[in-house]
């Protein structure tokens, strides 16, 4: 299995970060085998969506609209506002996915893209582990 | 890796189709493994649920609770009304799943199956990867 | 590929049950790859947060928030109340996970825990299914 760290800078806005074009270039030329996106971080989720015509926005408001940003309806609670919900989107949005990677391309269709999904304003610097699994 | 595309039609009605009976037959006599289930289109997600008893059809009203197919929620808009929400859902359920296999057989509980979540009306085929990693 | 079949007792109360430790023996000594993690129920998820900090709690709420734990809502109703809210969530909480593994250590981050999402009242006694593919 390969494996390495992407490291990047979401800043401190609440963010829907394109990472296709990054992990297109890890598989590149590694054949077939399977592909693991993983996010080591508690506050922060990895997605499979359309990008780039409002989708990304739409599911921020979504994530707003199921987990809402009020201190009171959550236990944990410090930092900025909504820091309670932020550590439950990993519950509904994993921060774990797997894609087929055939002849060393994802097999996405036409309109996925693969997404962070960072709702935490207190942490400006992301990583995303990728592995590749031959065979 | 062993990679094939199922097509299956979902015709114009949205719906949750079991697709248990074609992913077993994909995976007989293939020993032991990890299995992707993959579905590449951006208006669709998998899910592994009870299905025949009622769930397949809670799930949807469920789905449509917190995802309502109120067009003036979403940027993206356009096709069949609720088609914002088609594209948000790959959000909450993922086109992704991995299911560990053993002796040719997927390691399901007695009451799971494996569905595929579809609920846009203006796409009837859809495509579905299945990917077998022997180990 | 290394399968074993953990068994844990979760009570008839609703639960998040911290797993990290068991899984981390799993993996221990195994070098790199890929581990599936996977529930056979049919009314339980997987999933990857903090733990111990009320996060836990705090998933429960929102799930119960987004489920209704009121019949009504459901065609699948037996057992104790709520049970059909625990047959959706698995839609939405999936029982099935894939983590890296390097060098024989998931490559969690520091305030990630693995978790089981036990909903359901009526079945105190659950299986967890860890599968290693070594890369």
């Amino acid at each position: 299995m390969e494996s390495e760290v992407l490291r990047i800078t979401t800043g401190r806005r609440r963010s829907v970060v394109d990472l296709t074009g990054e992990i297109a270039g890890f598989v590149a030329g590694r054949g077939d085998g399977l592909l693991s996106v993983f996010v080591p971080h508690a506050t922060a989720g990895l997605a499979i969506i359309e990008t780039g015509a409002g989708s990304d926005a739409d599911f921020l408001d979504r994530i707003d609209a199921l987990l809402p940003r009020d201190d009171s309806l959550y236990r944990h609670r410090h930092g900025s506002p909504g820091h309670g919900a932020d550590h439950v989107l990993p519950g509904f949005v994993s921060p774990s996915l797997t894609i087929p990677v055939v002849d060393g391309d994802m097999t996405l269709g036409t309109w996925q893209s693969v997404v962070l999904i960072d709702t935490n304003e207190d942490n400006p610097e992301r990583r995303i582990r990728l592995s590749f699994l031959p065979g």
